[in-house]
């Protein structure tokens, strides 16, 4: 063989090899394969009630309501089982509480025999709103099909028939779409199978906790267990899905409620056997049919390092070194995409990164500049990576990252912090908002008195990009808290949580601006899930908190 | 014990022996639930099939076409099952023929992963206009919910989807109401689960058949295979019930066609352990969930005498004389109505039994006096009755007929006859209809070659009230073969039914009128049944008549 010839068939070999390599899955078939095992081991059996509705609602349009509307106890339950349906079409029940599960409803005839068949439409509402607006023609920017108004053909009598698809809702409109003028019918039935994965109920709170912070725990705790189905949901009426940014919340909410662990262990193990194929987290996975993530979706590069506070806090709760250990290698990987990015002074190139397909989300908030943000986030993930990796022995595997906190903390300190205003400033425009500032407070950039001085002159400083939803609410006030403004904590708890009890919140909404009720990330206020997942909390908050929430 | 006591305990006695006679029940239960019984063992299993589009079709707006739509061939069915849905929303799928069952459809996803529920629409037609024309606001007489489009809520991809209600049609209309705009999908297959009781096909007609009644054989065929299902139904699409009238006709087709007799045993066997507690039987009965009767309906005084007739035929048919003794206390029973409405004439009082909530139905016509058809149909079920007593030897019991047969058919001649018209008139304002002559000459009440002249004279009469749908089209028909006028039979059955086949039927519909494609008994046309029963008996005439239709 000549040396020509020896040579290209090197070359080949070389580049045979270095296509394996880049196919090659980060963590072997075997390795998924076995934590998905435990993520389905560890699905907990739903807890399934029958629940019936406690009477009808009148729904009125009223500007001083919440969304304009006002809703009012209605007749007796028993009037809707015993009164032609037809002479009731367009009204509405009401179950009294946020309920997540399949909905049933029977129908007989009333004094002749059914000629024809029935058609009915339910509209299922987890506010007074969504049984009150019209939802055609649609405005939304998400599929349509996540209203919850179902169509149904009743073709024999009597009927006791379960729409198919999960429900989520307090309140359900009855329309009468067609019928026959030969027969009438009522009602005569309907309930909920309600299901939820908590079994047993929290601690009460100290008799000494003032009633409003009675009142958000309660709605809180609701929310987290309509979320808590065979994942942490981030809503049960949309989307449904398990999110690493929910996840990090609602496990850290469950830890000082329900205590639910296994659950946190199985969505831990779920997101990382269903991980990119390059070790790199997907943000979100669906269960069914199989588990799977959502293929093609960008990189929510936030939410990936984020999974390792949600690993670090459940060893923390649980002990469960034995997980920790098994998928430290998920965590230590996350932690290879915080220097892609950086520039020489350490500081995040957040525009490259965007530019590049990758999701900065931080907060629903269009105007929101997430540079300052995302470097708050990875210095956080980082010291929270490295605590990890202290309690399992594993600092070692992770040495670059104490160099890296140093000269990000030091970027930020150099090239964000405007001195003359004492706050951080993110991306060209030099913009000041909460998140911004809560997130490099929360990274301990500065020092304790200094973070203080930060969030004070936040508060003064009016032009302020606001928080979008409650989840950077969570952020701030944990921001607040960390640094000593306890008082400015509660009274955030207070009104922002407060405001949505106040305005009737069952449990606490995906998104709510008290200046905006109608604010709506995707177009169509009704499409918002008002039980969502990153509302929930204000119960962490409260019970970890006893001596801030639960005394007068 | 005195006298007067003895008086009050026997009066008191005869009062509640009195009261029990008068609710009892003319047929025992005993008796009724053997014949429900047999009825029950004689319930068909279904022939099933699965059946796919053949074609994607191209419905548009066309003056000239039926109903003012006309359809093409489209694109190839392939076209569907692999382009995105959303770029195909509106578009209809053909099966090319009539089909009655229960639609499955599959969705997979395009490329990407699935993160939301879509909502179909689905409308079902039996003809074009169903698929193209607004439903809403709906403005028919009858329930809005006859009409067939379903809407479904996807939640889970992929999903294979059987809508619950069994529908009948040729044409399906596929909209997408909501989707996701972060994923595509396919509706990779669909198809129907066909079903009907016919399981054998008829013998072929003579090759020397002329093309038009070969065209009307097949689609009358058609029709009635589609209404042939757990029993004769009238329409599959709607109302899909047992009626009498609808029954007689379907029996006697079958005869000529399927020979499903057992289907027709069971029918008779419904109705007569359905019938009225005074024995009277009720017009149609419903199979399900259990076999019941429509309650506080009208009587239907021309169906109960007509029960006879298929009666008498089965019988003819089968031979089968342990039914017919059997179900002949019914037909006995029902001849106890003839006298109840008869003047001194022997003429029947159609007003006043109307008045007293008799339903006299005849024909869709609203125009239509009815007296003299009944007149007609009473005096014809009385023949048909007495010749089904003749076979199995029961005229003894029936001896009231031959008297009442001459009294009313004197009554006829005298009273209803305008000898200068040469035709039979009807009610005070002296109507001339197809169905008074058609009824009064199949009744027999002049003589053959009388007969003759009074339809010929018929058709001269241009202001003569014309039948309003085929059900009454079936029996001008057979009065015009029964007289001779085989030609003119000949003529109807090309151009009435033959008219029906050059506007496209693939089964022949409840109500045609040439001259009005949208006529419609429920204020919408596209509530109308398009394969309908009654519309079926052409096949009767074609193969019953060999010598007039199988031959050039």
């Amino acid at each position: 063989m000549n040396q020509q010839l020896k040579k290209i068939i090197l070359s080949t070999f070389v580049l045979l090899f270095a296509s394996q390599l880049s196919a090659q899955d980060f963590y072997n078939t075997q390795t998924r394969d076995k934590w998905l095992k435990i993520a389905k081991d560890n699905q907990p059996k739903l807890v399934e009630k029958l629940k019936y509705p406690v009477s009808l609602a009148d729904i009125t349009a009223d500007a001083s309501a919440f969304q304009g509307y006002k809703t009012t106890k209605g007749k007796d339950i028993q009037t809707l089982y015993t009164t032609s349906l037809k002479k009731q079409s367009g009204n509405v029940i009401d179950f009294g509480e946020h309920l997540t599960g399949y909905f049933t409803f029977s129908l007989q005839t009333l004094n002749s025999t059914a000629d024809a068949p029935v058609r009915l439409k339910f509209t299922f509402g987890e506010v007074p709103s969504e049984v009150s607006v019209p939802f055609d023609p649609y405005t939304g920017g998400l599929s349509r099909a996540w209203l919850q108004d179902e169509v149904v053909t009743v073709t024999e009598f009597p009927a006791t028939i379960t729409i198919p698809r999960r429900l989520a809702f307090r309140y359900v409109k009855i329309e009468v779409l067609g019928s026959s003028p030969y027969f009438d019918f009522v009602l005569n039935d309907c309930f909920i199978k309600a299901t939820t994965s908590v079994s047993s109920l929290p601690a009460p709170l100290a008799s000494t906790t003032p009633e409003i912070f009675s009142k958000i725990d309660k709605v809180a705790l609701n929310t987290l267990k309509e979320c808590m189905q065979t994942v942490f949901e981030d809503g049960p009426k949309r989307d449904r899905r398990l999110w690493i940014g929910d996840v990090v919340l609602e496990s850290q909410a469950n830890m000082y409620s329900f205590k639910e662990h296994t659950l946190t262990k199985r969505c831990l193990y779920l997101l990382a056997g269903l991980a990119q194929e390059d070790g790199f987290l997907y943000s979100n996975v669906f269960e069914t049919p199989v588990p799977h993530a959502q293929e093609k979706s960008p990189f929510l590069f936030d939410y990936s390092l984020l999974y390792n506070v949600a690993l670090k806090e459940y060893l923390g709760a649980t002990g469960d070194k034995e997980t920790a250990e098994d998928l430290w290698p998920v965590a230590k990987r996350q932690m290879d995409n915080i220097s892609k990015y950086l520039d020489k002074d350490g500081v995040f190139n957040a525009a490259q990164a965007a530019k590049d397909g990758w999701w900065l989300f931080v907060d629903w908030n269009d105007k929101l500049d997430r540079q300052a943000s995302l470097q708050g986030i990875m210095i956080y993930s980082m010291k929270e990576t490295l605590a990890l990796a202290k309690m399992i022995g594993k600092e070692k595997e992770v040495n670059q990252l104490s160099g890296l906190i140093t000269k990000m903390s030091n970027g930020a300190k150099t090239k964000l912090f405007e001195k003359k205003l004492g706050l951080f400033v993110s991306g060209a425009s030099h913009q000041v908002s909460y998140a911004s500032q809560s997130w490099l407070v929360l990274a301990g950039v500065l020092k304790d008195n200094e973070n203080q001085k930060v969030l004070a002159n936040l508060q003064k400083y009016n032009e302020a990009v606001k928080p979008g939803a409650p989840y950077m609410y969570h952020y701030y006030v944990q921001a607040l808290i960390n640094c000593g403004l306890t008082n400015d904590a509660k009274s955030i708890v207070e009104t922002y949580w407060g405001g949505m009890v106040n305005k009737g919140a069952d449990t606490f909404w995906e998104v709510y601006d008290p200046t905006n009720e109608k604010l709506s990330p995707y177009g169509f206020y009704p499409m918002n899930s008002y039980c969502h997942a990153w509302s929930c909390t204000a119960t962490y908050f409260i019970r970890k908190y006893p001596n801030i929430f639960q005394k007068q």
